[in-house]
């Protein structure tokens, strides 16, 4: 440990920082002579230094104890650090492939050094935003979903194991209070941190705070995130896990296909680039059906193993194991487009938006694409379990957009 | 504390022991003269004394580190006697008047000793049995279970609150696999330990175990009980806390509910007494209505308070106030039923038996009741979602049994 007690740090003692800690200072072969260090914390809560020398490089995560979206009027554990770092290293074990390497961890620092996606790599929102079309994004990303799910879940775990970890992750307390609030009640109230695009929104925002219906089902969603321990969900799945704790499976899943359809909606402010967003379609009907794939193939596979909640001795029969896959997957189905709808709307008329729409530059054509986002959004919300599949989305979109 | 390390104790070391620890020799005024000390575990798990002194009372519990009902072939946490120490002082102070009062606990060696209620009171079920009637049973019970399960609940606290009580009682992991086990596996499959009334209930047990549907739909609860955390629950609600944890509020509403099912069809054994069962279907009816009146009210009284659930500025009119709460109870109703069938078939085909059936010596006679209560549990587990209200249950019960 480079430092006794806590400090934020700065471009130059950061230098200090690492030269002091060789878990770092190895990445790049302790060789300081043109290295770059570049603050691109874009985020709403942390500070994200690029280190990059001429032998090697690495990110620094380091997390302040305030929301840096809001600023120090918001206070927020730094302790955040300990779960992302915790929730990275449990799902890179099961994931390797799409999660990043965790290089070092520092707790009373409340930082994280971990592997730094070099160039051509950029963030996938702005990729999205660029409309460039990502061909496996729908193959990598389920994959990811379904074996960090699937692995953390009682299908794969014992009610041991599970337990331990569900009361660990509950010291993430303070994450999920911000989700909380930001996702499931402020946008359904008055709140100072709400805002919108005004004034083309105002009365979108006020019926979204009117809705009943919308009120009801949001009520439903937010007992279930904080009460059902489901598995260790990601929490924010479009930037870091520092929100991991035992959650419901279809926040994460709805987390990244309700960000792909902001995208897609987004695309009529980008139109002067003739972005194809067919292909965002399907990527999100690949998505789901992918997930679904593998998740239960995972299941299949680890049917004999010691998971609690699929004993092979109850259910024995091939007709009874489908049964209950399809109950299991048809719920999970439901909840990702119900999660996913609430994020929609939060990024609509919540706190914190997305640069999809912050970046269209004329505020009434960012209103149009965001009132098309948030029709379909309330849709979803509201009649979750009238879809059957995820066609049946597409096809909902493809409606709201024409 | 008066041994430094755990030792089972018995009526010798058991003076010796309260000799030493003030809390308890205080309640018998040191009068050590005409002390009777009696061993009275009828339960599965525990040694219970009761020591009635000439100046005062109370009674010891202590844990072994194995399940009392099968032998030390099946190990179990002596820790359990301080979940149901802290849970029993929690529900104590959210509900006094119907919680037995802790004097002492102590942790190394898995004893708790507490209030005895003196004679005439005795064990609810063996009242039952013997067709006492107890005409403040609905309301004592619904207003036990309202107040500990709102107060336990994120419709009471907040966030913070909850994560770190949920934290602590997943250290009761172990209490929680033994009902996994029991209620929700064993019944459903061949195990050593399941038994039933043989070989009148031989093809019934079959039954059971071949049954899909009554398997999904067990699943589903399983699900829900070891992933909601709702409410802090006493978690086997005939005998004490000791598994109590964060778990599904329908939970213990059902156990109670089942157990009055259960001896409402033990009647039928016990008909040479001549007992009136209707004040039993009277009271299933009025412990759901009451609980129903007293939890809403809770909710009403407690509706602008520190409860993260159903925060008043977004459910902010009364009309929105009332579907919030409808879909809440009857979602709460359907669990109850649920859970209250899985206990009803658990005692019948799987490993501990109720005394209300154990106790008819004619094998055919009580296989007769048990049958009767198989098939409704069986009806109340598939079939929950369909009943609107608890006379309707009153309804099937009349009918099965007819």
């Amino acid at each position: 440990m480079a430092f006794s007690e806590f400090r934020p740090l700065d471009e130059n003692s950061l230098i200090e920082y690492i030269k002091a800690t060789p878990s770092l200072s190895s990445k790049i072969v302790d060789n300081y002579d043109g290295l770059k260090i570049k603050e691109v914390g874009d985020g709403n809560l942390n500070f994200v230094y690029i280190i990059v020398g001429p032998s090697g490089s690495f990110v620094i995560k380091q997390a302040l104890p305030y929301v840096r979206l809001i600023g120090e009027s918001w206070p927020m554990t730094k302790e955040r650090a300990y779960f992302e770092a915790l929730a990275l290293k449990q799902h890179g074990a099961l994931c390797p492939e799409h999660v990043p390497e965790v290089y070092h961890f520092d707790r009373t620092m409340s930082l994280i050094g971990m592997r730094y996606l070099e160039p051509p790599h950029i963030i996938l929102r702005n990729g999205l935003i660029a409309g460039i079309e990502y061909p496996l994004l729908a193959e990598h990303m389920s994959e990811y979903m379904a074996k960090t799910l699937f692995c953390t879940s009682l299908l794969y775990r014992s009610t041991t194991e599970h337990k331990r970890a569900v009361a660990e992750f509950c010291g993430n307390v303070e994450l999920c209070r911000l989700t909380e609030q930001v996702v499931f009640s402020d946008p359904y109230k008055v709140s100072e941190y709400n805002r919108w695009t005004s004034p083309y929104l105002d009365r979108d925002a006020e019926t979204v705070r009117e809705d009943n219906l919308l009120k009801i089902e949001v009520a439903e969603l937010k007992s279930k995130f904080c009460e059902r321990a489901q598995a260790l969900i990601h929490g924010d799945l479009h930037t870091n896990p520092e929100f991991a704790f035992y959650g419901p499976m279809g926040f994460d899943i709805g987390a990244f296909i309700g960000n792909l359809i902001l995208a897609f909606f987004a695309q009529d402010g980008h139109a002067g680039q003739g972005n194809d967003r067919k292909w965002i379609l399907k990527t999100i009907e690949d998505t789901w059906n992918l997930f679904h794939q593998k998740f239960t193939a995972l299941w299949d596979e680890h049917k004999n193993g010691s998971g609690e909640a699929d004993l092979p001795a109850i259910y024995n029969n091939t007709e009874l194991q489908k049964l209950i896959q399809e109950k299991y997957m048809k719920e999970l189905f439901h909840d990702t487009l119900g999660f996913g709808a609430a994020k929609m709307i939060r990024r609509i008329v919540g706190v914190a938006h997305v640069e999809d729409f912050e970046s269209i530059k004329e505020a009434n054509i960012r209103a149009h694409c965001e009132q098309r986002a948030l029709e379909l959004g309330k849709t979803l919300l509201k009649r979750r379990r009238e879809f059957v599949s995820i066609s049946e989305v597409i096809s909902a979109m493809k409606h709201v957009q024409s």
